[in-house]
């Protein structure tokens, strides 16, 4: 390890699972893992293969895997009271998985000692000494996770330091200091690894955060200040509660305002990406503000703002967005001016030129259907199609003849509901049924009926996010309805919007733009 | 204001609207500032009169209301270039909002003031102290939030400095520390406030942060030790790019962990509730891992925590919930308690006396609603209408037959939207037909015209929201919604819900519960 290296230990796939509404599958993981390895961690903690059979799982498939960066560790606990090592089940296990490191937790606050696991301080201290030992001659690179090491270092330091030196002494090859309440306040972590560094040889020394305080990152900054040397997180902050520190955001920090290397300056170029992927396989929504690798991360809608920026960047923006893979971009609201629009199709690689009639051409549709309650800061997706189609870049895929939706309802059954489409592409046409739970993914499923024969890349994409809200100024249900539609490929998440006093009509217009621009990207077209 | 106070700034309304997808209404706007003053927030910024005719009438209405708590603030910037501060429109609209306090930006990084403004770092000087010496020759209190402050610090901080003594000199009565990219780690921010702490009194320094590198809040807390009185930021961090301070978390550090006091315990206590209230109002999803307020940050999934927390809730829990409003959750479970109940069941007037069976069934009856999506704290209405049903004061007053909804669309021309309607009250049916704008205006058409016999006290309410969201942890189109609608009469506004895959049936319900309540206020039933 290089003086300013910093080991990057992902746990994604172990404490990331903890968090609410986050699931992988043994093979999810493996992506996952495979994807970590060629950008470059050190660590990958892959599960706890005592807990669950899925983890078990994994590591098996994972032996036949070459990793070329990351070595792979498996996590679990010190052994049971009263059981010897060579007999606990749970050390075994994590032997089977055959991984060059283990991780074992080890309680570090005297009162989880007593009044959790209802043992002696002395036991515990026992347990932490041959637990380690018994895998070290087993030729296991082992780390030590000392869990609650901050709150028993606030209440019991003499104690929480017994067990970092319990661990050393017995061989542990690094040790972690763990957050695992996410309580602690940069100070007071401060403070305490640097005793804990006096200890424990920095080289050693790593640290473990949990968001609870909103201080995950914070925390993680401040323990490598003090001399720790590998950071524990996850990738987008997933894990129980308010979920680990986010490594998006921790490598960021650390490579680019810190200047201590975790990643090669080609993998760091792909923090966004990462992020995305992801959130992809765990199926949950990108958080648009996440720091460095959110879609809004570097978006700017104030017009002082987008005028400076244009004028210089670093004006309004801390890191050169593409440094982390990220991209700058303009949100156009209702004061869009020509200078905006030339920012807008630059980004979209469109060429408007220097044709000024095209220009105020997209100028005069946008501020109409601003107007109407089209609100396109919220929709880049519609926006790019508008002036791909403006510019002529982009013609109609297809072309809707008619559609019928149906809703009924009896007693207290469920409604019951259906959609027919007819749409012709070129001199074909094409008319499909197909049920749905409401009428928008009834008519969503009649559409994709009819068009997969055309364009089967339709296949790659789907809807995560699904938004309605009122146009300001008007009331009730006769209210005009503007519908947002959030949809994604492997590539990326795009935002579409529809607008009508018909919410039906409205996510229409948005499902069409929506296929429309992932059919864009690609300029495909067979309606020509 | 005592020693251990910190005066907390709330930018929700002005900087918070900044952030990508939020709006607020003026009316919204009120609402939301009446909520923060009955908290005791100290400071309101309402937004930026000058920039928009929204804001301008927000603080129109605002001259009307009485705030107990709060100071309400005007936020724009110093003077033009060039301009005289009596000739300057910006100023000049700053003090028609005739608010006690007013906020003003300048330039204290020379980048932002050669390369952007594009005048001498001297005029600039003149600009910060004229445009303050003419507010505060209007009697205003004068904050003055010192742009890039830190940015500035770091590349120039003589002239940081200088812009700073500018202020104070002129008669800033605060001045503000903003990190107004976000890109300042917490030890270079400490080092900087604390040099500003030698020329400002701390009494009347604050600080303002953005969450660009995940460390908005880390920064406000760092500022706070470093000697700052005053912090700024946004409930649930809203703002733009990747967000503002959010205060939830800066509250409950700065109460809980640093024994600084920002808000009355009972307000505390409230800070869940303003979590949820304001993500409604903006119509965003509220993250559920938020610390402190979040929906999973008291919730333990894993085994070995359940267990642990069961025995001892310190051993995984940083702070107790309750002391921010949250609650404790193992499995989806959620607010209703049975005391909870009781309080509501006083506030809506329906005496459930010390029946123990109907209070527990009532209990067991929302969080069965509730872990399908329904979600009460925002639909007073459908509540009070569940309680009336199971303690038997109120029985549904007409049957639904059924009813069929059709949506048909030709080429370009607009949807055409009907209804039929089957009811029956007591002996009698009714079947009827109607259009609508869409589909649910559509069924209300018939709906009502079904009714209007029976219950002629119909026409006096109207529907005046729709609003429409996706329930947490669902995808797509095919994800479940959740409707809430809000009715009125002349007396008062009340507010219903309806979940379902089928975005016409979660309206159907909400349509239906709004009725009924309408006809419950009265107690009128033809049905029995």
């Amino acid at each position: 390890m290089k003086k300013s290296e910093i080991l990057i230990y992902d746990t994604t796939l172990r404490d990331g699972t903890q968090g609410e509404h986050i699931n992988f599958s043994a093979e999810e993981k493996l992506r996952i893992a495979r994807r970590l390895d060629e950008m470059g961690f050190h660590y990958i903690e892959g599960g706890w293969p005592g807990s669950n059979p899925k983890d078990a799982r994994f590591f098996e498939m994972a032996k036949g895997l070459p990793f070329r960066h990351s070595r792979l560790a498996a996590f679990g606990s010190t052994r049971k009271p009263g059981v010897r090592p060579e007999n606990c089940r749970n050390l075994r296990t994590l032997l089977k998985a055959e991984t060059p490191t283990i991780a074992i937790f080890g309680k570090s606050w005297d009162l989880h000692v007593t009044d959790i696991l209802g043992i002696s301080l002395e036991e515990n201290l026992e347990i932490i000494r041959d637990s380690i030992t018994f895998l070290k001659t087993r030729e296991k690179e082992v780390i030590f996770d000392a869990e609650h090491f901050f709150d028993g270092y606030r209440l019991n330091p003499v104690y929480a330091i017994e067990t970092l030196k319990a661990a050393l002494g017995a061989g542990a090859d690094r040790i972690v200091l763990c957050d695992t309440n996410g309580g602690a306040l940069p100070h007071d972590l401060t403070e305490a690894v640097s005793k804990a560094a006096t200890i424990v040889p920095p080289e050693s020394l790593g640290i473990h955060t949990h968001n609870d305080c909103g201080l995950a990152v914070a925390n993680s900054l401040a323990a490598v200040r003090a001399g720790v040397t590998m950071v524990q997180g996850t990738v987008n902050g997933y894990g129980e509660r308010c979920g680990n520190a986010d490594l998006t955001s921790v490598i960021g920090n650390l490579q680019l305002k810190m200047n201590r290397r975790c990643l090669p300056d080609a993998s760091l170029r792909q923090l966004t990406n990462l992020s995305y992927y992801v959130s992809e396989v765990a199926n949950v929504r990108p958080l648009p503000f996440r720091p460095f690798v959110g879609r809004s991360a570097f978006a700017h809608k104030g017009g002082v703002h987008v005028n400076a920026v244009a004028k210089n960047p670093q004006a309004y923006e801390h890191i050169r967005p593409e440094q982390v893979g990220n991209d700058q971009r303009v949100i156009v609201s209702d004061l869009a001016g020509k200078s905006n629009i030339a920012f807008k199709a630059r980004e979209f690689g469109i060429d408007v030129g220097d044709n000024d009639a095209v220009n105020r051409k997209i100028v005069r549709e946008i501020k109409r259907l601003e107007d109407q309650g089209f609100q396109f800061d919220a929709a880049d997706g519609s926006l790019a199609l508008l002036m791909k189609k403006i510019t002529g870049v982009f013609k109609e895929p297809f072309t809707l003849q008619c559609f019928n939706v149906t809703n009924g309802k009896t007693g207290k059954d469920p409604s019951l509901c259906q959609a027919t489409i007819k749409i012709s592409v070129g001199d074909e046409t094409e008319l499909t049924a197909a049920e749905g739970n409401g009428p928008v993914n009834a008519l969503d499923h009649a559409l994709r009926k009819a068009l997969t024969k055309f364009y089967p890349q339709i296949s790659e994409m789907h809807l995560v996010d699904f938004k309605v809200r009122i146009v300001e100024g008007s009331e009730g249900t006769a209210a005009r309805v503007k519908v947002l539609l959030d949809s994604r490929d492997e590539q990326e998440v795009w935002s579409t919007i529809g607008v009508s006093e018909n919410i039906i009509e409205a996510s229409w217009q948005a499902l069409v733009d929506s296929i429309q621009y992932k059919l864009s990207k690609d300029n495909i077209n067979k309606n020509a």
